[in-house]
């Protein structure tokens, strides 16, 4: 039942202690914020002392180090690993003064030492230029996530806390934060919770009332509602509400008792009585004014619990009335009571940090890339399509690598640090048999006819792209792997949280002592190209120019034509680090090109010619045809083909692309081809008909620095389709062989006037297909049944 | 109270009619899936009779055919304006059934008649080339919400009903869409409206159990915690449950009576006592079973009630018992009963469908552009900023706009169709002048110093990036106009809405009958090179790269350099149709370049030479500097004037860029620049240093056809950053002054010995500039109050 906590657990001592450690908390954060130097007041307060630009975001700040103070008590006096995840990592402040009172801080960054001298750099770098940035981030002991683009916290936590049974995530939602799509949905992760095996999530609402310059919907329904809609979400909630410190203390104090006795009841059951179903999961709502115990009023304007707290709560240093308000708001938290001569945290107060590794801010679960192991990764060959001749087998390549899928989840079940997540759609991708080896997880009402559920499932689904990205992060980011497959177009429903990863993963590897984490491992597939049940809504290959916007260094794009070629590649993005890996692969019958040691091979390479479809060799050819993708490599096969009957003379050069990041320079890219080689494969001055997956101008893009760049010609996506043929498909966007022949035939120029009979044939030919599937709904049999010879 | 309506309101009559009309439209629906011919079945069903591929969602179009029987009692009886919502939007073949049945659907398709014929060309259309889409879509009459991607159906809904008191948008919600953040948050729309002023929604759940291939969250928690959550969202639900047709007949006719009563209580209450707090509206949450009359099992195998029965619940009809099975399934429906001898519905169960516009299929509003009254537009020349010589006066851009946007929203109040929208950034956005002639929309709990809230507010913040495009896409989809502003980072937030907003544009574009709306307009600021409190995760230009990828018809970016530009940008977005404007635009206090008059003329060509800054007059250039972008051009324009301090006799011109797609050739762009013209503003052959408010490969990607492709230098985001100052963001990206005119050196031939004084003085400034920000924390004084001279 939900309750205000009312009982008083703490001594009067104790609350007093914790309430100094709150003061030291709050005053380094409003240093942190406002001053240059003198960071201890020894100085009468002076304008120089303050920074000239006043950064950063004191709304958020008190409530963050206030339950920062009250996890700690609980920490010590019950010996848990905690991690703290901050929804409003806007307050990172309040994050770095904890980490910093804690020791954390000064063993990661010598120099920001526990004295005055420390003191004095850890107030100037922060949003200081060559500092540190204003949101929690990499550089922050102790934080898996920013909180910069607020959304994501809570599948965050949760994605940490899966497999590490021993962990309890304490979450901090912001009240505005709750308003995103992304966390409102993902109060329902608790669904996907096992008692047992998995740890728990202590979600804390940060209802302070307010977000930037609005109050927030949930602080302004009633408590009723809000106690409704949480129980609803199948959540046991704690209110715990007030602005007097000391009582608030109290409350906290008896609701955190209450919150952490009931994890530790529900695990019990489940650990020792094998009572697994879901239980209903304490959170706590703590309502408090924004910007607690800043000035309430600056210049006759309410500032404390009000939106106007939310950032800096006064600036314009030159005004003395607001210098002196400083000043005045600094020694209200008496800095010369929590700082000895030294300027060292008093030891009373600084007794109140947990000891080594049970610091939330030293928590291993928060660097995880020190906890990661390796997967153990089958060889793939075994799992290979059997190919007696380039084209002629069909095979269904996401099936294929459902079957490599399986295995490596079995190899690593024990390990419990391998999942696999799609949005409803692991069957839809046809990656199934990794229902083979374990289920879905799934703790909400069962029935003896339901499918592969289980409360300690590893394949996670739920119909929120953004739930099974954030559930993935939290869970790579403290050291732990995993596989997301997604329909091509929708997968931009993460664009954002993609680019908050990527940025994650390039600023962490600049700080030292995070370790590499596992890559974000993508398969996108029903791609534009075959979205049979579907239609234009579900054709948008533009997730990969997306990615390619981010960090050289942390991307990658593949896009294996055929079955053998896409296992290859999963198995090199599971075995790396630090990287967002994309792959693009289509889930339906298709031939297959090449037996498993051309395909280490050309995947190795990541481009190269298949010299089996070329007639060139020896010679110069007359036009590169290249292709990336599966569709567009079966239509730049069929052209050949097409070219090689009705063109016999001409010399074709067929180049298959599967790392599309070898097409621009090493200078951009670690895989880019170094332009000698690229020359050689696509020459410097004949035309090259690429056929692409993809929208036409990002191989432009890519290419915009090779010599031969002017003489490309890209077929791909162009934005045309509904619900019809495969092939009527590459028809609509001109990526069809027909199409593609014309255009060889346009484009060299030994052809202009020879070539006449063949587009003639073409045009027959582009007119019988259209005729066709109006009338009968399927491709021309000549299409459906094509295979290479 | 929640309750299940138990009444039993329908006639013995009345129920076997309306499920007469039941059975038609699920009949149709089958026959669209399944049948090329003998739509009626007047033939002994034949294997060449159905489609050789079989694509589309049986499972949850009987739900929506037995929702919309029973809206349709409700709007003959009550004589309502309803526009029908369907998230589950793969239900096309229920919807276009049902709106066949009616007979809109043969007004719009004249072909597709009331007879056999007709019915014959319904059937065979279905998923079938050069036929219609698999789901809801602008062919679709009725519709404003293809519901391809789910998840925005609510937040349509409440757009659409936002200023539209007559109206009431019935929004069915699949149990699987519930699940995805932007719904999930959605719900809280309610505490936006207007009783007064607004329409109503109806949500309906549509609790049928089950998504792809996974049960649903909503259908697995207890029947209290469900109830308890949509109270907590602040809804009052009505649950119809059963599988027994003529039982939920009566239930649901039951709790429609109840829903639309309710509504109308409210209403009444807001409208003639004023009673305009937030009530708790009405919901109905119908759980029936997915794919309900379907066959209970096939092969043995579960398929009523089931996931199996999502898509086409059985297959392989060359199979004679799959043929059986479908032509039994078919005739369960008695189609003799349904149809005369002419294939035309009888009439007794044709007078089921309400007249004229109120048929949903016919609300004018679902073709929102034939109600759009174009914005009366106040000129920009009063609002202007006065710039007596470019670069001296500041001017804060944004703020500007602001002035103007109030004065729009003046002058359209009395007509209620415009909106302004901002997740939560209006202010920090600048555009706080708005709120003097209107509030923020605000149905929830206020307090007297609350800022700006009122009921009937013009202005809407949630922070949910979702819920706002959400509303917008619903508000002018039914024919009205809006502005949304948003940080750049985070508009990526909406990425996909986005596409498929711009996909509906383009293929509404294709249907004759579908009138042109108002364009959705993004202002996007707190841009990347300006981030004051915030850091790295703030710091993403790359959402024009993502809209560019869409129909060139439809998308536009501006990038105004200054208030007077930005002025004239906005203005001309609100007066487009059918697009996607995205302005991107500084809200700092900067330079201002151009006159209302030179700013009218430079916007209407969208690219031009600023002579007042080029040498070059009557000569070649020696380099031509481009800039686009507000922070670009300041340091464009103070590399020209370090260049000509130091190289006076070095000829530049410099080219200011404000419609980006000038940069295109016509034929991939309807604003692209000649080549001719192109030719003659960027010379053939002379280098081009182009500053760039994006990343640098965009601009690659849009000259790559041009004559001098080859000799841009792009300057740009380069993905680094941090919370810094503002100029030594340009510094780490090589956007800077310094680092142009480095370039500008190398890459001038001529300069080659000449320059090296100038390039030590540039590495000299680079070198000071970075120690003196480490310093200082603010930027050089001769940066900080540099003008152009
Ligand atoms: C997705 C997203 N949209 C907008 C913003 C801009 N923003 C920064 S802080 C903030 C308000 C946050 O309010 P809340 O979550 O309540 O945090 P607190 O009140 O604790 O500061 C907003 C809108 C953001 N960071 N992320
Ligand atoms: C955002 C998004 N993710 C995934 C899909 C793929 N998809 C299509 S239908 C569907 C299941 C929908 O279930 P529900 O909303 O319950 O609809 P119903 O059961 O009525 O078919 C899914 C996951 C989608 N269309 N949109
Ligand atoms: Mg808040
Ligand atoms: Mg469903």
């Amino acid at each position: 039942m939900s309750e205000t906590a009312s009982a008083t657990p703490l001594s009067a001592q104790e609350l007093a202690l914790m309430n100094k450690w709150w003061h030291a908390a709050n005053y380094l954060s409003i240093a942190q914020i406002y001053l240059l130097a003198n960071p201890l007041l020894r100085e009468p307060l002076k304008l120089e002392d303050t920074k000239p630009r006043l950064l950063g975001h004191w709304g958020t700040t008190p409530g963050l180090n206030f339950l920062y103070v009250h996890l700690n008590r609980i920490i010590r006096e019950q010996d848990r690993s905690i991690l703290f995840v901050a929804g409003p990592g806007h307050g990172a402040p309040g994050v770095i003064a904890n980490t910093y009172l804690e020791g954390t801080y000064s063993e990661y960054f010598p120099e920001v030492s526990q004295d005055a001298d420390g003191l004095a750099r850890l107030v100037k770098q922060f949003s200081f230029p060559g500092g540190i940035p204003s949101h929690a981030a990499p550089t922050t002991p102790g934080s898996i996530n920013e909180g910069g683009e607020l959304g994501y916290s809570l599948s965050h936590a949760y994605g940490a806390v899966f497999d590490n049974p021993d962990l309890i995530a304490a979450c901090v939602v912001g009240d505005g934060e709750a308003e995103t799509g992304p966390l409102a949905t993902s109060w329902h992760s608790n669904k996907f919770l096992d008692p047992k095996t998995d740890g728990a999530v202590l979600p804390i609402l940060h209802l302070n009332g307010y977000k930037i310059a609005n109050p927030t919907v949930l602080a302004r329904i009633s408590p009723e509602e809000l106690v409704s809609l949480f129980k609803g979400y199948g959540y046991d909630p704690i209110v715990v509400e007030g602005d007097v410190p000391d009582v608030v203390h109290q409350a906290m104090a008896s609701a955190m008792n209450t919150a952490f006795a009931r994890i530790d009841a529900i695990q019990k059951a489940a650990r020792t009585e094998g009572k697994t179903e879901r239980p209903a999961w304490p959170m706590i709502i703590m309502r408090t004014p924004k910007g607690w115990t800043c000035p309430k009023t600056v210049d006759g304007l309410r500032v404390e619990g009000y939106w106007r707290a939310h950032q800096v709560p006064f600036t314009d240093m030159g005004n003395p009335a607001h210098l002196k308000l400083l000043d005045e708001w600094l020694h209200s938290y008496k800095p010369e009571e929590l700082f000895d001569e030294n300027g060292t945290l008093v030891p009373e107060v600084a007794a109140l940090a947990p000891k080594g590794n049970r610091r939330m801010s030293a928590n291993p679960h928060a660097n995880g890339g020190l906890l990661r192991r390796d997967l153990r990764l089958p060889d793939v060959e075994p799992y290979a399509v059997t190919v007696e001749s380039p084209g002629h087998a069909l095979g269904e390549g996401t099936r294929v690598l459902g079957t490599w899928l399986r295995d490596v989840m079995k190899e690593n079940l024990s390990s419990r640090n391998f999942r696999v997540l799609a949005p409803d759609e692991n069957n839809s991708n046809r990656l199934n048999a990794v229902l083979d080896v374990t289920n879905r997880a799934w703790n909400a009402e069962t029935f003896d006819y339901d499918d592969h559920l289980s409360v300690d499932g590893h394949v996670m689904e739920i119909l929120s792209e953004h739930t099974c990205q954030g559930w993935l992060e939290g869970y790579l980011l403290t050291g732990r792997h995993g596989f997301m497959s997604c329909y091509e177009a929708f997968i931009h429903i993460v664009d954002s949280m993609v680019n908050q990863h990527a940025k994650w993963i390039k600023q962490a590897d600049e700080v030292p002592w995070r370790a590499p984490i596992a890559s974000l491992n993508y398969l996108l597939t029903s791609h534009v190209w075959r979205q049979d049940h579907n239609g234009f809504s579900h054709q948008d290959p533009g997730f990969i120019d997306h990615v390619l916007n981010k960090k050289a260094k942390t991307v990658r794009v593949y896009l294996p034509p055929d079955a053998n070629t896409l296992l290859c590649t999963a198995k090199t993005c599971l075995e790396s680090r630090d990287r967002v890996n994309v792959i693009v692969a289509g889930k339906q019958p298709e031939p297959q090109w090449l037996d498993m040691n051309s395909a280490i091979e050309h995947c190795a390479q990541g481009i190269g010619i298949w010299e089996w479809a070329s007639n060139d060799k020896g010679g110069e050819p007359d036009v590169v045809i290249a292709c990336a993708g599966d569709v567009p490599t079966i239509e730049a096969l069929a052209a050949t083909q097409i070219l090689n009957e009705h063109l016999p003379d001409l010399k074709v050069r067929v180049i298959n692309v599967v790392n599309l990041l070898t097409l621009q320079t090493p200078q951009e890219h670690p895989d880019g081809l170094d332009d000698a080689s690229f020359d050689s494969l696509f020459t410097v001055d004949k035309p090259v008909i690429f056929a692409f997956h993809g929208y036409p101008a990002l191989i432009h893009k890519l290419i915009y620095k090779r010599t031969n760049c002017r003489n490309f010609h890209v077929h791909g996506y162009r934005e045309e389709g509904s619900t019809t043929t495969p092939f009527d498909m590459t028809v609509r966007n001109n990526l069809d062989r027909f199409h593609l022949v014309q255009n060889v035939i346009r484009r060299v120029p030994a052809l202009a006037v020879k070539a006449a009979y063949a587009n003639q044939l073409i045009n027959d030919k582009l007119n019988e297909h259209k005729r066709y599937v109006a009338q009968y709904g399927q491709d021309l049999p000549e299409v459906r049944n094509w295979r290479w010879s």
